[in-house]
């Protein structure tokens, strides 16, 4: 088998990340290969609508097809520094096993504010990944001195020193909820990185519908300000 | 020995697990096998009225007759994250030498406001599990996405991998007060899905007890608000 | 060599125990047997008024008399839960190295308000050991559930299951300041116990010092509240 | 090879131990001869405003010359109590390995307001080593029980077991800001230790900026403050 290119996508900021791998495993149909459990994730179960309990498990996927690719997707980051670090080797070990050459880490990268048109910011553990990375969409920031927090940042690096190339791709979010707009920016960037096609349709769904949700939200406050406003007026003229 | 159902019911949300399994040692007079020190228990003594210091202490018990059991209690859950993880090993390990298959974990389920006639909820870790739970009269939460913190929940997770059955029932309660009105409900549900009987009479009594206890902290909550009204009238005449 | 008796004062509530192993050790003249470092110190180093750094340290006097006396004396308990534990082990290693069989551990009871004549509280580890502290003038508290965090509570804990005695003596303090009289009040309990006698001149000097600097204190704060009692007048009358 | 004289400059206070360490490694050319990468560090890596990414990364770089000198310069303290301890001992490990028998640690002395002349305080592990630290112009605090916490002062106290000579140095700074004003004066004190000259003219330049860089913020809101009082004063007039 050809070696398989990594694709990160954990929980995290917008869950932007997790989107796109968990959907990029839906839609092209990768095959379960590994459960990964640790005293490091926060000591809990998940209960489903059945009423079933599970561990907290992270999840690795295979897919077969013209480039291989290897997902780590799940429910959980490290709850402690030391916990993050190791975690990370352990996932390059398993990358490792499959001669992975490549990691692309998805996340996203919250700016406190709504988008509506989210860019896709990169960064690189090699200087020679720029150009392919622009030529894709993604944006280098000038800021210097930024820092990429837990695994997605600490597999660039620490991947580095086996000899991985790696990427790593934060869709711009307000980092308020989860953001499927910006997953499906960030799924397009990643798709011409690879050269395969993920048809976009159901994350333009739910971006539809998390957009009409907002709206709706919005909507309600302004209703419920009108309300109060009324209200009080109708008591001052009492 | 017919190997036994395992019981756990360590400290939590007002000690609803608790209070069930340490009643069913006493009611039925099951016998200490093991202690366990740790030091991921927080680090202190208890000491009684007696004066007399000991370290906390999680406590195994082993009840021989139609069904056999085994019985988890003692002062404390882990204070770390990872303590949990080790801990629940722990645990299962001694089950492992009892031959355990099935799994009991009982603790309370929070929901903030005082209760009069509290459900018992229920969370397995196997499908097939439900149908025998429901006939017993625990209730599955349709909400998904719970998530079962500490012992009682990584019990159920870690138990799995070892082919251990496992059940969670969760008392409803208010979670600001013990609460042995929900643990009586919680030890009825259990004694039906065990065939075996408990006579809940003291667990009724200490139930009635803090009715009247509630009660009490009602009436003079209300009799201290009509005395600071009565002399803020007081004040305003004068 | 007799075995001797370990006497455990590190820092805690209004440094009452440390006041009086250090007493001790300096009134009749103990030996620096071990010194103790350990990576569950806080990370840092003292530096004395000539400007030599020291690391973080816990040491062990030996007193060769009528009785053998042992000191745990020094800067720092643990920094983590599971750091109080680990070293609490080590200390029993180093007691049993001596062959000890009863230990004293001392501190300060915290009760939030200046106390006139404090009391000497005790717990112990077996209740045989009770009618002795009695008689020697400690009393026993009569609410139930009391918890002693940390070394001193842990060494009468762990060290029952060494086959050692213990005793903890906790004399009442305010808790808000270095402690000289609760220390006095302490050592004498624990002298009749020992049945030694230690001058204890100069630590009454220390409390009759710290009494004239708390009276101080109120005076100044009495002063500064007639200050600007009189200075507000001033601005009311013009 | 000449044992060299150690030189421990990470982040702290003001910058002003890393600020000298870096300072100096670049003046006179030391040559990188270790990277220390760290599970006790933060989960992070940073990104250069080129979007390249590295984990956190401590550096020791050797010069070779009249006096060699060995850095440890870097990104990162551990983010835990233990970390600090053992990242300690790793740092003495290396420092062994170069058979070093001279440590200077080089920090901030944090005083909570802007100092315009700023002082260098130390410490050190012996006191023969004194003299010579106040004929080069640092001074010692007479205030005694004042800790340095984390690596500087650290490798005093463990330098000292192993046989190591420790002078920590600290320069007097505000601790809102890099401070290059006590770097400089850090640096003087370092070299009249080591006999060696190192040119500080890139420093003094740089502090010259940062005095700028205050000055301009000082005025921009005395400025803002007239602006506000003469609108308030406009709202009163009407």
């Amino acid at each position: 088998m050809e070696a398989p290119v990594f694709i990160e996508g954990l929980p995290g900021i917008g869950q932007v990340g997790k989107l796109v791998a968990e959907y990029m495993i839906e839609e092209i149909g990768a095959e379960l290969v590994a459960e990964i459990h640790s005293v490091y994730f926060p000591p809990q179960v998940l209960v489903d609508e059945q009423g079933i309990a599970r561990l907290l498990d992270n999840e690795v996927y295979l897919f077969r097809g013209e480039t291989n690719l290897l997902f780590l997707v799940g429910d959980a980051q490290s709850a402690s520094g030391e916990g993050h670090y190791r975690m990370a080797g352990t996932y390059l070990d398993i990358a490792e096993r499959f001669a992975v050459r490549r990691l692309y880490t998805l996340g996203g990268y919250g700016v406190g504010h709504f988008v509506d048109d989210p860019q896709v910011f990169a960064a690189v553990n090699r200087e020679e990944l720029k150009q392919e990375v622009q030529d894709a969409g993604g944006s280098f920031s000038s800021e210097g001195g930024m820092g990429i927090v837990g695994t997605s940042g600490l597999l660039l690096g620490m991947g580095k020193s086996r000899g991985m190339e790696g990427i790593c791709l934060m869709g711009e979010t307000s980092g308020y909820l989860v953001d499927p707009l910006s997953a499906k920016k960030l799924l397009s960037v990643l798709c011409r990185l690879l050269h395969i096609e993920v048809d976009p349709t159901r994350l333009s769904d739910r971006a539809r519908e998390m957009e009409q949700f907002v709206q709706g939200l919005k909507e309600e406050s302004e209703r419920e300000y009108e309300r109060r406003k009324s209200s009080e007026d109708l008591v001052y003229i009492g």
